[in-house]
């Protein structure tokens, strides 16, 4: 039974996530968080915060250099040193390094990426379809409402965006590569375009989300869309629009990334709590 | 038939009024908007707008002083001078004020105000939902989507703004006080607060928002509300919370006026010209 | 405070409707429902029933002929005997004719008819539209997802039914003739269908719902209807569709009335005692 | 590029589907369906039906004995016969047994499953959603909305009946047991129940419907399951429901199969059209 947990780092999302596992009755202890004035079990070295535990939880992500991500805290905390201390423990944290991973073999160290998990990446689609849903409601002059609109993609992102608009009062196309996504697209009302039917069919809209990760609009495309539209891209690198041509054309483009951290830290908290308890219970059960 | 259309002074949403009234094959001459680049039939005088005119179109709101309002140009035309001009004419502006209507009297002028129009309060009622849903997103720290969103008041607002919060995701409750609407409510698939029980149920809430031109939460029912609640006020002067109070007990507030003209101006526009259009076949048909 | 309650006669709904009193703490005699075996607290005579009731209720409707109808008795009531007895009480049943009304004057009896409740008739309208699309589904060799259907008037039917229909993936199209109902439809996210242009938009229907009290769907009308469409009526007499020429024409057809008490006479109970519930917290405020 | 289609047998969705393709501008000869009044291009013999087509389309289910189904034809249709004479052809048929593909081995014909297309099973889950909501409504005293509905399984079924309820008004649960599904569920704003919860739960529903092909309400589920519910079995052999014991507990039960052949014939055919453009194009691609 998993009852002591470490929490080592990490940004708001993590402070609201130690709270919350507290009211789930663990035993928390946190290191480097310490500037928030809501944690209370803290304890005065990396070392007696772990030593305890039977899941030590770290930042999301991990690290941007040699060291942790610990924007709620004065201590700085090396990957190295953090490494060091995780032997025989089983780490969870997001987006971890390959070379961290390296780093900890042979250790005894169980690592996990809750970012690989798809209920996270399923339940963060939430939060990523409502703020886009903000952005294109603030940079349009018209309303959301009775209005074309585009998603490319029929993914997890896809899918919720496109059930929110929907249900906003949008009129939903969504672009997909393949017959079972054109034939689900038709099934939940939308109206399907087919891959090779986008171009003739990008001056219809208004405004256009894109989910896909690689670039579907480049210039040729984007030639067709309409000049006071507005692209909303929510791809990670290199996002799913030729930037320097959506610049030229003078289109309206809005790169919008990590929206669930900047949009609802708090929901996001909780999404990485009932992950966290799914993890939990596949490692108790192991 | 009406066929020609003069048009004087007015916002941004006057000028894309203009441009669509001729796409509808009016003839359209306007005076006061001179300083958009996209007006085109622009008269040289007040006089010279007008004098064809079938039907003569004013800004929204018509005026604030002695002048009416023309943000889009530098020509100044007092209430008094369009008065003078509008003999034997039919005159459409917005929010007319009673004593203009007096000054009009005996004059032969058929002052209509677009206002009051149900038809143009129920399309306003969309764009006024879709301003509280990105006010909501964007100054809460959670999802809407799965939480518990209060709207007080089932009117026409109330009655857009639940159909698109439910829409988004949210678990919609509504408060009224009418059994009527509180079956409409039920039937529609919100949860029913009976004015009557609206206190014990308002800590349940992290988002209210009000649509009732009265102050329905005083400083005693703003005593229920949770401390970290974001109360959305959409109702126009006094609104529906006490000003003083919700300040005091460090609620977030945003009494968000005049959304449709600040949200989505074109929108509002074609809802304009939609009312317009209607207004006009009455006017034939008389 | 009313506390106990007499019940007389009545069919299905009304025994169900006695039960769910009881679970409500009401004290509930019952007399000439004997025959149903779920109903517990039974009088021997009209007099010990109605004896000591606040309020006494009968059936919906109340009467055919001379006799209330007691479907679940071998006991007959005259109605003339029921109003002897009803001297100082509070009387509520449904459908209460005119002569009925008359026979009471004078005689200090309260006559209240449930059917006149707006709540009743908003929340039997959910019941009237699950009925119409469970005969649209049975009826028709094609889905109702995707598939173009007409709802004629934007009443209490008309906006349930249009949700409904909306949510279970038509393409609902609404016809009304106010600006401001038409307004409504737009905003509900339905394609509005001016009157005055119903005729020449007929032919895209599949299915056509009638939720008008008088004949629109006359032969002219219904000439323009394709000849493979589905249409049902659910307005009470004389309806809405001529009988003689939709026959004479092979239209399909069903005029399906009552639908309430036939699809889902328990929940109808429900809602009757909802209504019941609101009746009494008026009468006991009086 | 793909002309000539030869149409062998089949039921009335055969019968819609080859006037579909004529109407999308294919050359159709038909065989064994001459007993429909709409079908014209008839060929006297199944070689000459055959010898100039690029597909040849046969029943669905392709055969149920040695014989092909013809419900339209008094000729008789030889599984062996048909086999023979398909040499170098495309035949693409629904449900064709193993036993067909051996016959068919060496013989060049190319033999296509429309079944096991993916985008179908979509597609006609949708036909299914709806056959089972008319199920529900029909067989059940109470409303949908507003009442509890269970669906069991969140596969391509699953996802489209609860979106359907979901849009009726219902309050739609689902039970999944894989992590990931469970999200899409509360992504969906449906009620995700775990299977390992499931039994503590039944208790709660009037509806039951299973979408699961194995029975996983057996005895000690089924005690769990309210006396008065519906139960509603769309898995095919065995199905999801333990019979024996539904019938012993008294449960109302309805094993509904096959229903979009049953509740939408037409719109079955338009799928199948649909499904079969896209397999002609992947054909002519090759």
């Amino acid at each position: 039974m998993i009852k002591n947990i470490a929490i080592v780092g990490g940004d708001l999302r993590i402070v609201k996530l130690a709270n919350m596992l507290e009211k789930e009755n663990y035993e928390v202890k946190t290191y480097a968080l310490e500037k928030d004035q809501e944690i209370t079990n803290k304890a005065n070295t990396l070392q007696e915060c772990i030593k305890d535990a039977d899941i030590v939880i770290g930042p999301l992500p991990l690290s941007s250099n040699e060291y942790i991500n610990t924007p709620f805290s004065d201590n700085k905390v090396k990957v190295d040193e953090l490494i060091e201390n995780l032997e025989g423990k089983t780490f969870i944290a997001g987006q971890i390094k390959q070379e961290i991973y390296e780093k900890a073999e042979g250790k005894n160290i169980i690592l996990l990426d809750i970012i690989k998990r798809e209920e996270l990446a399923v339940l963060n689609a939430i939060s990523t379809a409502e703020g886009a849903i903000q952005i294109a409601i603030s940079e349009t002059p018209k309303n959301l409402h009775a209005n074309n609109v585009l998603v490319l993609g029929f993914g997890r992102i896809g899918k919720v965006l496109s059930k929110m608009l929907d249900g906003i009062g949008a009129k939903v196309a969504c672009e997909a590569r393949k017959t079972t996504d054109l034939a689900w697209i038709k099934a939940y009302g939308y109206e399907p375009i087919n891959l090779i039917e986008l171009k003739q069919n990008l001056n219809r809209f208004d405004i256009i989300i894109n989910t896909i990760p690689f670039v579907v609009l480049n210039r040729e495309m984007l030639q067709e869309v309409k000049k006071d539209a507005l692209i909303i891209d929510l791809a990670s690198n290199p996002g799913g629009v030729d930037k320097v041509a959506v610049k030229e054309l003078g289109i309206k483009f809005n790169w919008a990334l990590s929206l669930p951290g900047k949009v609802s830290p708090i929901t996001s908290a909780e999404f990485m709590k009932e992950t966290l308890l799914n993890m939990f219970k596949e490692i108790e059960n192991k």
